[in-house]
C-alpha cells in the first residue's frame, strides 16, 4: 500500500525560465541585479516596519470619530448584527440596519431609538437577492443619504457532513455570505468611489483561515469573503489618492447560536467569544483603520506560523488540539 | 488627516477567558499543564516531519501508477483541461473528458483515441449547472463506471475593475469555478465514499494565495476553492480509514489564453509557465498523493513567509516586484 506522502510544495521544481525566449544576457545580468537591489531595499523596509508595528501595538492610535457616518450593517435582528448596531449608535453614528426578519429588526432599532438621540433606520432585505439588496440601498440613500460604512455581517453557519447539506443549502451559505458582498459592492461603492470616502467591512471566520470538518461550504465562503477583500484592497490603492478603506474580520468561535454544538479542549484559552465582545473589536478595528484582525488578535499570526510547518505536522497539532464544531444534526449534543 | 494604522491583528487582546464561568481552578492546572504537554510534544513530532520533507525533497516517491483508474477532467477543449488529458491518457488511465464547446473537447478526445490505446470519453457538460453535471455523471457511470480521480479544471477568468463586472459576469465566475466542485462532488463523492477510494484535485491559483487588482470576483472564487479543499481534506480525515485522498494546486500565470495582458517585471524569474509544464505538476502531485502543491513549488512558501510580515510591508513587496494582470478591456495591451 501508498504511504500518504503529504509533503508541501516544491517536491519537484518547474524550471520556470526556458521555453519560451529567456531575455538577452545583458537583460538577464541587469534583472538580476534589480532583484538583488530591490530585496535588500525590501528587507531594510520590513525591519522599519516590524519596529513601527511594535510601535503601534504599545502606543495604539486613537480610534478615529464615527459621528456623522452613516453605517449600513447587515444582519442587525441579532447576535455581532445587533451588537454593532448598538455600539456604532452608542458611538454617535447614523446606523442604518438590515435583516430578512422584520421582528428582530424592529427590536434593535426600536432600542436604539429609545437609548441614543441619533436615529436609527431598520430595513427588511433579503441579502442573497442582488434586487433586493439594489432597490434597498436606493431607499436608503433617499431616505438616509451616501452610506459611508458597510458591514457586511449577516451570514449562515450550517454545519454537518458536506453530504449531508443539500444543494439548496450550499447555494445559500453562497449566496448569503458571499455574494451579498458583490451586490453591496455594487450598490454603495459607486457613491464611496464619487466622494473618495467610505469603509468597507467584510465578517470572515477562523473557518477563514483554515479548513474545519462538518463546515466545508461555510469554509469556502468564508475564504472567498478573504479573497474578495484583500483583491479589492488591492485594486483599490492601485490609485494612491483613494481613500476608501477595507477591513476584514476573522472571529472565532462565537455564541450567537449559530454555533450549536462546539467542542473545545482547551476552553481555559480557548473559550467562545461573547458578540458584544466581536462587535467592539470590529468597530475598534474599522474606527482604527485596521487591514485585517482576528479575536482574539494572536489566532491569525498564529495561523501564518503554522501554514510554514509541513502538512503533517499542521494536521498533528490540529488533532492535539482537538477542538472544532460537531454536527447540528446530532440531537443529543456530544459533551466531553 | 488621519495617517493610515495598517497593524495586522493583535492590536488590542480581547480577554477571552472570562464572563462565561471560568473552569475550577484545579481544572485550570490541569489545562495548563496539558497545553505545555502537548505543545513540547509537537515541537518533537514537528521537527521530525521538517526532516521527513527535506528527505522527501531529495529522495522523492515514485508516482504511483493510474492504470485502471478512471479520470474525470473537466474543461478537456482547451488549455490544462487538454493537456492534462493527453497526459493521464498517456500514463495509462481511462480519461473522461468534460468541456461546454463540443468542437474542442472532440478534437482531444480524437488525439487521445489516435495515439493511445487506452479509450477516450467526451461529454458536453456545462459545470456551472448542476442538474447537467448530475446528468453527465449519470451516463458516465453507465457508459465508462465509477470515476475514482477528477480533477475540477474549468474555469474563467474574466481581469477587470469590479465596476466594470457584470452581474452575470460575477455570477458566473462563482458558479463555473466554485459551484463546479460542489455539484461534482454530489455526483461522484458517493461512490468514492462506497468504494472507499479515490482522489480530488482541485486547481486554484496564485489568485487563491493572494488579492490581485482586477481579480476581485477570481480571487474571491479561488480563495473558495482553497477553503473548500482544505476544509473537506479535514472532513474525510476525521475517519481514520478513509481513503480518499485531495490535492489543492495554485499555479501561477499560465499561457492559455485566459491571462490576456500579463505585467510581469522580472520574466527572467517569474514567467508565464506553459500548460504543459502545468498539467505535468498536477499529474506528478496527485500521483504523488501530495495534499498543496504550488507552480513553481516555492510560491507557497513564500507566500506563507511574506504573510508573516506586516501588511504594509507586504505591500512594499507587492509594489516592487510590479507584477499582475492588467485589464483585458484595454484594447491594446500596455507593454513594458
Amino acid at each position: 500500500m501508498n504511504e500518504i506522502f503529504l509533503l508541501q510544495t516544491g517536491q519537484y521544481n518547474i524550471n520556470v525560465p526556458g521555453k519560451v525566449g529567456t531575455p538577452h544576457i545583458s537583460e538577464q545580468i541587469y534583472q538580476i541585479l534589480e532583484l538583488l537591489f530591490i530585496s535588500t531595499f525590501w528587507l531594510l523596509q520590513l525591519v522599519y516596519y516590524i519596529g513601527e508595528s511594535i510601535y503601534l501595538k504599545i502606543y495604539k492610535p486613537a480610534p478615529k470619530s464615527v459621528e456623522g457616518e452613516i453605517v449600513l450593517i447587515t444582519g442587525t435582528g441579532h447576535g455581532i448584527g445587533k451588537q454593532l448596531a448598538l455600539q456604532y449608535a452608542g458611538a454617535g453614528a447614523t446606523v442604518v440596519g438590515w435583516d430578512i426578519n422584520k421582528e428582530n429588526n424592529d427590536e434593535t432599532i426600536k432600542e436604539i431609538n429609545q437609548r441614543f438621540k441619533n436615529k436609527a433606520y431598520g430595513y427588511i432585505c433579503n441579502v442573497a437577492n442582488r434586487e433586493n439588496v439594489l432597490e434597498t440601498a436606493k431607499k436608503v440613500q433617499e431616505d438616509v443619504g451616501d452610506v459611508t460604512i458597510f458591514i457586511a455581517n449577516a451570514g449562515i453557519m450550517p454545519c454537518h457532513l458536506l453530504e449531508e447539506h443539500s444543494a439548496n443549502e450550499i447555494q445559500r451559505i453562497i449566496d448569503i455570505n458571499v455574494m451579498q458582498i458583490f451586490w453591496l459592492l455594487e450598490a454603495f461603492l459607486p457613491s464611496m468611489k464619487k466622494n473618495n470616502y467610505g469603509h468597507i467591512v467584510g465578517i470572515s471566520s477562523i473557518a477563514g483561515l483554515g479548513g474545519f470538518p462538518n463546515l466545508v461550504p461555510y469554509c469556502a465562503s468564508k475564504f472567498a469573503v478573504r479573497g474578495l477583500l484583500e483583491s479589492l484592497h488591492e485594486e483599490l490603492r492601485t490609485d494612491k489618492k483613494c481613500n476608501i478603506k477595507t477591513t476584514t474580520v476573522f472571529p472565532y468561535m462565537v455564541d450567537t447560536g449559530l454555533c450549536k454544538n462546539p467542542r473545545i479542549k482547551f476552553d481555559l484559552f480557548m473559550k467562545m467569544i461573547q458578540p458584544e465582545e466581536v462587535a467592539e473589536c470590529v468597530m475598534m478595528a474599522q474606527r482604527r483603520e485596521e487591514l485585517l484582525v482576528s479575536i482574539p488578535g494572536y489566532l491569525i499570526n498564529l495561523q501564518n506560523f503554522v501554514r510554514l510547518c509541513p502538512p503533517k505536522a499542521q494536521m498533528k497539532l490540529i488533532d492535539l488540539l482537538d477542538s472544532g464544531i460537531d454536527s447540528d444534526l446530532i440531537r443529543e449534543p456530544v459533551k466531553n
